[in-house]
């Protein structure tokens, strides 16, 4: 159960650039996460999360951009890639073709279409897709989001699915944004890769036993996050916890997917990096305005 | 506006049945959608509903299992086809294929991953479906079912997505389970074609303004339900309405998508019928023929 362990750090859901149709933009994306890890210091990087409007894409605008951003130098040994969809037929595809490219780690959402489905029917639809990939090399992170999703993996069905895949079921991104809930993933599966879905939880989660946090702040704040993670155990630490719970909260009054788009944006001089599909809607340039100026008053070393 | 209303009657959802691997089975179902339009009488038939586990097929499961119906004889002026998925892209691909199959009524859900959107980012999801497949002869039907996709229409938006395309947004399914939330969609839309999602609505619909009914329940009660329709005017009405109800409500005490299987699987003499893909799981044996003698005992003229 070590191994899995050494994948640890903070990691960002990265955003998806859309060119003018809407179309996912490859060469932006690829660009973004060469920053991330190469200027930044991410740990890692989760392609095709909740941020990356992961649900907004096909399967086949999924695989391509994975190629691409494979294709284009990100080592493949530094990514999760989400593929939990609704249908099996999807998941199954999407899982196989990422680990096809090397990639190995994926995230599973729970299929969240149907509601007040019991746990049985959620361990078949992970079961199924682990079965039908039969990949030995196979690392599943359990993707629990139940303020989006609706539908989320309970303790019980986490440790049940470890242990009847204890090779390959070997963590869990908690995105519940309640702490008391990553406390019973830790306090219950001792030795699973736990990710908060929030930096506001990592020197917590750290403390408890988490592996990291993956958090959608860390498309703009990334390089304030990797100086907490390596200061986690120095006496400045909580201090660093206490700015970076600050910025979180600021950027958490506006939608954060479509505000995090307007800040790339802006930092980089390129408004296409705005665009969102529907159902979002792009922030207003004044909120947006606005939004810049309190990152930049909290020390965001944003363009001018 | 008076076209879209002979677009009316009782129509079913129709399950989709699966094979041993859980592959969709289109022999099955193309069988099961001409018993129930040659045989029982259905006014049309909505391939890819909810019922019909449209969320745990993928695009192209979908494509070819409307090729095989429409191709197996299945008029497609009878049908509408559920297009609506989370990404903007799907719902392009499948709405263009339908509508190039000949079948140009589609049932749109919203996308439905991500929450408390608002109705901008909606109406631009519907809005650029439309205008991206742009096809003259396509017929919108939203898809209210707030109680699944927990996103849904208000009225102010069909309101809005009707005066913009006033010639294609004709109609909406309301499965809001909620009189009064269908009451409103027919006041305030007056000729637009509203199918609440329940019989239990048909004879209150029908007496105020609307099309008919959208029925899980239609999968194995269509012959009643049709003997209701075709009596709406009459002094039999209310009895026979009584009954439908009853029988809803008795149907709705199980998991209604594996229990409907169930009884398919017991009529047709087909345990493969039975079948349901992650995440949900079949009824107990035990379960479906309690069931099943219920469903006898109140007159339904299931196979011994």
């Amino acid at each position: 159960m070590a191994e899995n362990l050494d994948f640890a750090g903070v990691l960002a859901p990265v955003a998806t650039p859309f060119g003018e149709d809407l179309s996912p933009d490859a060469e932006r994306l690829l660009a973004h996460c060469r920053w991330l890890l190469e200027d930044e210091g991410a740990s890692g990087l989760v392609l095709f999360g909740t941020t990356g409007e992961a649900a907004s894409l096909s399967a086949a605008e999924r695989e391509e951009l994975l190629e691409r951003v494979v294709g284009g130098g990100v080592p493949a040994e530094r990514l999760i890639v989400g593929t939990g969809c609704c249908a099996l037929s999807d998941t199954v595809r999407l899982t196989g073709h990422a680990v096809g490219r090397g990639c190995r780690r994926v995230l599973l959402l729970p299929p969240f279409y149907y509601k007040a489905v019991d746990d049985e029917g959620l361990f078949r639809a992970v079961a199924e897709t682990i079965e039908r990939v039969g990949a030995a090399e196979l690392r599943v992170y359990l993707y629990h989001i139940p303020p989006v999703a609706r539908v989320g993996y309970s303790a019980a069905l986490a440790e049940r699915l470890r242990a009847a895949y204890p090779e390959v079921v070997v963590g869990l991104k908690d995105s519940s944004g309640d702490w008391a809930t990553t406390a019973a993933f830790l306090d219950r599966l001792p030795g699973f890769a736990v990710f908060p879905g929030s930096e506001v939880f990592l020197l917590d989660g750290l403390r408890a036993g988490a592996a990291g946090c993956i958090t959608a702040t860390g498309n703009v704040n990334m390089a304030a996050l990797a100086r907490l993670y390596a200061a986690r155990d120095s006496a400045e630490a909580d201090a660093l916890q206490a700015e970076a719970t600050a910025l979180r909260r600021a950027v958490e009054a506006y939608p954060v997917i479509p505000a995090l788009k307007a800040v790339l944006a802006h930092h980089r001089g390129d408004p296409g990096w705005a665009r969102v599909r529907p159902p979002f809607t792009e922030l207003a340039a004044g909120r947006a305005r606005a939004l810049i100026a309190d990152l930049q008053a909290r020390g965001l070393p944003l363009a001018a």
